[in-house]
């Protein structure tokens, strides 16, 4: 017989709410753990769905990471799904728990209490959203429906370009649906800079989605058989089936009518040890607003990765306070494939630094993923942002055919240890043909950011609006003259380039260009050290927006 | 008419000298650059070579990255191949030159010189291994010789089994032969920690390698059209070609004569801006003695990372000292792919920590690259090694089919941030299901490192040789019962040990095991709290020594 050390509730049995169940089990056999799921499942992988939907992931048990039995088994909990936690009363620390099958009620008691609610996908009160063939996409349920609406369906629209979207739409893709991605902003991909995210939307084209930027739904008819899905630009879609992932609010109306603090947009503040207003009350995942991990502040960051790391910082800190190391902050690292592309971001991003109002410098780079005399050796484009009057790194984006994870997860932690671009120079990364080069693109970032910075080379991410630019294009000649970049463009090999100065007019600015920012870089500080003004385009043409 | 700034003289066209030479014209149109090599070649892909063996590089142009002819048109260099640095007059500030030629010698000034001497495969003076079937691979001429010679060869000897002489063994079976692989220490990969080099040597085993370990070359006998490779053990082997990969000696001479300061093993001492003894001589690349990137302290590097940065560093220091950041040491992170196989480290090994006498903790972890139910996910493991004072990471090692570099490229990161282990288990990396998983290795190696140190569990990396030992395997039974890994082994899944406690003994001993090193944790953990003397095994049955 064993004798309960402490009482945990834990509502919300997937990500954080298992992670924290699970650990806590594992710190304290005798702690009486319940948790209360409202949903079907418990534990399920989330970010596997778009994948069962394409068939990519054969078998939908696979998701099921954990059931409530496999739970009870293994870690001793008592589950509760389809049950939902309905009110709390924190005085007298007790959970109303409503059994969904029946709606009876009880009460369960708690010394600690985990909120992880998670958090909803977001559905705007437009007219005709509410049509049953709208569908969004959370949990196993959710992707059943999808599945089967889908079976008939031939034309597909999915609403929003984020990261989910471009998966769905990509799953869509290869079932031979045809798909229509809405996005409301200019580019895919809105949690990157336009530039980093264009490669993305190319792809999705060249694989046969549409793709429809800087328009947004604004009505649903149903019409027979078929929806008719009317834009803001007026533009009409006839369609089959809408798959709306437009972003998520946290589902945090427990802790609101409980009277715990929330942030300005709704999600529970919670301390470096995931405590709520309440230190009895922890809040972990998607519903929570936390530290942020690059500057002072508080940071919602709805992925996963986060979500079982406070998880486990909850159920340490309900161990033992003494033991329990606070959380550092999110990154919000996230990655996304769209076909045969890959692309994502750790930190902040252009667009967030501005909004924030913070100074910032940033470089783009591309290279090579590996050795580029070992067969296989795809461009790789990164994007570093740092401070300019520390060094220290504030964020990276990477778009690449290979590699891209591995970069971003480099940076990522280079900004966890507070490293400077100087520091990205000296990374000693791995080589050997197949995985690497002497000079890591990351290694390249470094030498690009330091360039700038000592005045070496002025740079331009896009070509400039300059009167006179000449454009000195040191790509092979074949190559600029196909695809002239200016009026006034000179096509000039690297190697060529100290032969032809007198072509040049030393009285107008010069721009100099290449396929992926090195040679521009090296013909740019010829040309300097000739005495010409000079500026070099970041990147290559890989990055230019047009 | 350009006037020189500065005669700048590169003794060695290869790797750190190539990259001198090329950042300094960048930085400087106006230096007068030379660069000396004997050999015939400069600037080429030293860490292809064996690729290009097997024919997995299929043009051999592909390893000439630069020609002394692309160079010269690149960079306005003047590229002297075949020319040989025979002496260094420091006081005059000349190098003696010998043209190999016609044997002519003429003296050429500098203003600064940059030494990239590289080192020479190590060639002991043992009976026979001055057979001209005994050959060692450092340069293009070298490569054609093996491959010539190898063309009529039906069994091969590659004696040495670091990360060079594995990849030349696997490619060499790419093509057909019956290779032998020896190696004085009792394990391939002497670099890595036994137990972490295992899984490559039954890698080269299971691709038909004869790998013999704890052996030694002794004396070759040719004898008709055959050798006879004798071992230290007594053994021979018949064999048609030798490949001698055994290490390197730094090719200081030069250096010596000139009476520059050399580490006690031969190599130059260098200070952060890479300046010898002499500061108008820098030196770099796989001869010099610098930082060491972990300790206090000096090391040698004989890498294609650390040379080329380093020549860059020589180059800035050469033309702005005031702008030039010290080189911050180098961690010897290498990676070898062997079949399909991949294994590598970072920092320092148990090993080499033994070996200087410091203090450290260890932990080895195995879990999979990516989201177990994404199609494709492969186990990984690693080891991490910290210091158990202040818990800042000295070194890691890793070894699995995908997902190698990723993991040693993020330690090496964090090693350079001097992060701690507590820092492995919340470092944000990239997860969506085709690249990683919400808790990546990484962070599974911290969490595993922080529950050893808080006390929550007594790990061992082999089965201990205890009295009355009981084992718990808690692997699927029909493997258990296939695979005992003891005298008294009780075969309990997980999920039936809380109900099967009364088989086993609480006065005896227990140790859990599993795949893993995962689920034999939580049956510790479960065990402990029943008041079990535990130990689990790490990593799982994956790094078992047998």
């Amino acid at each position: 017989m064993k004798s309960t050390s402490k009482r945990v509730v834990v509502v919300g049995g997937v990500a954080g709410g298992a992670s924290a169940a699970a650990r806590l089990r594992r710190l304290d056999e005798y702690a009486e753990i319940t948790i209360l799921e409202r949903g079907q499942d418990v534990s399920f992988a989330n970010c596997g769905l778009p994948y069962h939907i394409g068939g990519e992931i054969p078998a939908r048990d696979a998701l099921a990471v954990q059931t409530p039995e496999s739970l009870t088994q293994m870690l001793d909990l008592d589950v509760r799904n389809l049950h939902e936690a309905v009110s709390i009363d924190r005085e007298v620390k007790s959970v109303r728990v409503r059994k969904l099958q029946d709606g009876s009620e009880f009460d369960l008691a708690y010394d600690y209490l985990i909120l992880s609610p998670g958090a909803s996908p977001i559905r705007p009160p437009l007219p005709g959203l509410d049509n049953p063939k709208v569908l969004t996409l959370r949990n196993l349920q959710d992707m059943d429906a999808i599945i089967e609406q889908s079976q008939t369906a031939k034309h597909i629209t999915v609403i929003g370009a984020g990261f989910i979207g471009l998966e769905v739409a990509e799953q869509f893709k290869h079932l031979g649906k045809n798909v229509s991605l809405v996005e409301l902003q200019d580019q895919v991909l809105p949690q990157l800079d336009p530039e980093m995210a264009q490669a993305i939307e190319k792809e999705m084209k060249a694989n046969g989605v549409e793709v429809i930027t800087g328009d947004g739904i604004q009505s649903v008819k149903e019409d027979v058989d078929e929806l008719k899905a009317k834009l803001a630009s007026g533009k009409t879609l006839e369609t089959d089936l809408i798959v709306l992932s437009i972003g998520v609010k946290p589902d945090s109306q427990l802790a609101k009518a409980a009277g715990l603090d929330l942030g300005p947009r709704g999600h529970i503040i919670v301390n470096e040890f995931q405590q709520t207003s309440d230190p009895t009350v922890y809040a972990v995942g998607d519903a929570v607003e936390t530290k942020d991990g690059v500057f002072e502040g508080r940071i919602n960051i709805p992925l996963g990765g986060p979500a079982n790391r406070q998880g486990r910082i909850a159920a340490d800190h309900i161990n033992n306070p003494g033991k329990t190391r606070p959380y550092p902050g999110s990154l919000g690292t996230s990655i996304v494939r769209a076909f045969k592309l890959a692309a994502g971001i750790t930190g902040y991003s252009e667009k967030r630094l501005k909004m924030a109002g913070q100074k910032y410098s940033s470089v783009i780079v591309t290279d090579f993923n590996h050795a580029s005399y070992y067969p296989g050796a795809v461009p790789l484009t990164i994007k570093v942002i740092w401070n300019p009057e520390t060094g220290i790194i504030l964020g990276a984006q990477a778009f690449g055919l290979e590699g891209v994870d591995k970069r971003l997860d480099v940076v990522a932690t280079a900004i966890r240890g507070k490293l400077t671009i100087e520091d990205l120079e000296h990374l000693e990364l791995s080589y050997a043909p197949p995985f690497g080069s002497a000079k890591d693109p990351v290694n390249i970032a470094g030498f690009a950011a330091k360039n700038a910075e000592d005045g070496y080379v002025k740079t331009v991410k896009q070509i400039p609006d300059i009167d006179g630019l000449q454009i000195v294009d040191v790509r092979p000649p074949a190559i600029c003259k196909c695809e002239p970049l200016g009026d006034v463009t000179f096509c000039i090999p690297l190697g060529a380039l100290r032969k032809n100065l007198d072509k040049l007019d030393k009285t107008k600015p010069v721009l100099t260009v290449c396929k992926m920012g090195k040679s521009s870089y090296m013909a740019a500080r010829i040309l300097t050290q000739h005495g010409f003004d000079v500026l070099s385009l970041e990147g290559g043409t890989t990055t230019l927006v047009r």
